[in-house]
């Protein structure tokens, strides 16, 4: 039976419109790798009482129970006490964590100010987990199979924490089984077709866990597979990952979880060639994205953002004619903008895109999510017409998407 | 004393590390707005004891229960008969929902799957909340001072049901109170310098709640104000509102949430001016940003990515002399984008950013995170430094921030 853990969230400031908790989506990664479930997840305030009913039931149901936030110096940081409390157990006093706070305090020139007293008090039997990054100190305890971590909330703090000294001990408990995980990434595809697709791949491995995410981006597929030695998990996993790519060809783009714009960067770097990009609906996206992965500039020239008419005839060189005759939105002003940008910048490819994000600007010929890609290389230029639905956002985030992935499948065919 | 809630997210997929529950962010919201504080969230999978203990014990401590998701036709759909089973009842048939369903497949060219009858079922007691976007009927019970809804997963559901079946009751158990808010955003202070400042004004008026969120952009200051009437609500928000924009001047980008982007996209339309961008380091974000904004094609020409020293010189006319003498990342090169973008697009303003991102590319002399920015304009051209800390993705963020800052700044002394 596999481990299961709670994540308990402590700050009043968690529970506002504008913040989220995302300490706990990296623990969730961090205990799913040793074979951990997480069964619930609690985002609390500065709240005494839900405070301790939240560990108290916590603690009960769950063989592991992690607590991030709430242990800074003020009023407000009531994690030391309220989990004291849940777990029948005083605070101690520890004489040394103060000495060490003071030290702390003189070598960052200041007086320890005296609330920071606070964060000597440590849960009875409780083992003390340093913290080289912050003046809050974790907690941790054992006791009839049941594990508890009190972390701080600040990730640069908590992170390093858990890893160093949490999570061995965690392991340990668990078993040290190992799970195995395989992303699959997939674009152009809907998640019903995907599914149609593979499900009798994945299917015929019951002890592969199987989850498929859709997002902006397009479809992950994600496998898992736990209790198995190393050796027979990556042959199961090569196996599913070899039917699934021989079944859906090039719409899979990624199996190492990379963003489309560094699987694209890869395949430049790889084959020496570079890249430019005009954009028009996009505004810059896709230059942006390009220019997200460290190193680009080794494969990425120029971009140019070619937003009204004239800017795509005097730095694109489109045509008036044609600007006139088809429109800025249309196949051969996109084929026109790749072709011009590809001449400026002397790139082995050039990208456009050009379309209608919305709300405002469509048409009954023209509507809003219309949209044309270009792209320009040695043997030529191609074009593709997509109509993406969706809003202003989505629209430019899933352009931006199709025409990289454009580019990708040329550099796939030219290798 | 203000009306308590609790927002329990229900859904296995929440649990992973790569999806984290947003409907609760927004309902918070909407809960604030009407007076109501969200004490506590929880997050759940498809575990039918722990959902019936998470229900259980939020009804017995919070007067307002929020239930999202779980409510599809599938096994794994298991909210309608655990929350019955935490509140004691039963669950019923309704005859006329299944006939309900029935016809909407129909309309959809499909015949019903039987698995779909689930949905047919309410719990006893309950209020059917229709679903114009989706096959899950929502619920509403309320007894004895507590309320209880239980709404689909899908945001595009859950919110209209939300707001238009849920908040006018909760609005007026709530007491009908309103809360008044305001948004002082701010740019180029630090959390604490600027707590610093204002400080002495906004603890004068003890009725107001004050919070100070630090984001990627800036520092958001958040009043709210409730249980008096809505002119003096005003009148105090517009006295500290107008002391703090007197203490900190331009710092105050924003006293209505807007972004960056769309504050200088209102001054660009208001003043009938218009503007281009040269990036370097940033890759296209400045150009993604403004033209995030609908409708900032009035006044977004173009844009210039000359990420290579080529492209600096063949679109922006940057001289060879310049680059070589004192590098692409300098004050000099900075100015000489902006005039040379102002030149090629013939705009009223022009602003360039250059810099290093990292995590490559710095030196001793000219280290991760230096960037330069210009603006060009009728009046000259001023370029700024900027000594950026934090990773590639925040430095490129606030180097396209701080160049917006720059072009507003100048807007506003224009004007």
């Amino acid at each position: 039976m596999a481990k299961t853990a709670e994540i308990i969230a402590v700050g009043s400031e968690l529970l506002t419109p504008e913040r989220s908790d995302t300490n706990s989506l990296w623990l969730t990664e961090k205990l799913n790798d040793i074979g951990v479930e997480v069964k619930l997840k609690t985002i609390v305030g500065d709240d005494d009482a839900r405070l301790e009913e939240t560990i108290r039931d916590a603690v009960k149901r769950s063989d592991i129970v992690i607590t991030t936030g709430g242990l800074g110096p003020t009023e407000d940081d009531i994690t030391r006490q309220v989990t004291a409390r849940a777990l029948n157990r005083n605070l101690e006093y520890h004489n040394d964590l103060e000495v060490h706070l003071r030290e702390r305090f003189r070598n960052w020139g200041r007086e320890m100010p005296e609330i920071n007293k606070r964060q000597a008090f440590i849960v009875a039997g409780a083992d003390v987990l340093p913290n080289p990054n912050g003046s809050a100190v974790g907690m941790y305890l054992a006791e009839n199979g049941k594990h508890v971590a009190i972390l701080p909330g600040p990730p640069r703090e908590m992170q390093p924490m858990f890893e160093d000294l949490v999570l061995p001990k965690l392991r340990a408990a668990a078993g040290n089984v190992s799970v195995y995980r395989r992303f699959l990434k997939v674009v152009g595809l809907g998640e019903s077709a995907l599914d149609e697709a593979i499900a009798p791949i994945y299917t015929a491995y019951p002890g592969v866990q199987t989850s498929i995410l859709f997002n902006k981006s397009g479809v992950d597929v994600q496998l898992a597979l736990r209790g198995v030695d190393e050796k027979r998990a990556r042959d199961v996993l090569d196996e599913i990952e070899a039917k699934s790519v021989a079944k859906l060809g090039r719409a899979v783009f990624s199996v190492q979880g990379e963003a489309m714009e560094e699987v694209v960067g890869r395949l430049l770097s790889r084959s020496g060639k570079t890249v430019s990009v005009a954009e028009s609906c996009t505004g810059g996206l896709m230059g942006s994205r390009l220019t997200e992965v460290p190193g680009s500039s080794s494969y990425f020239i120029e971009g140019v953002v070619s937003y009204s008419n004239e800017a795509k005839m005097r730095t694109l060189n489109v045509p008036k004619a044609l600007l006139d005759e088809f429109g800025a939105v249309s196949s051969e002003v996109a084929a026109a903008m790749a072709e011009g940008m590809r001449e400026r910048a002397r790139t082995d490819y050039a990208v456009s895109v050009t379309g209608i994000a919305g709300p405002g600007g469509g048409s009954e010929e023209k509507p809003v999510g219309l949209v044309y890609l270009g792209l320009a290389s040695e043997s030529g230029t191609k074009t593709r017409r997509l109509m993406l639905p969706g809003e202003r956002y989505l629209i430019r985030w899933r352009s931006s998407t199709a025409a990289l992935d454009l580019l990708r499948r040329q550099l796939l065919k030219a290798t």
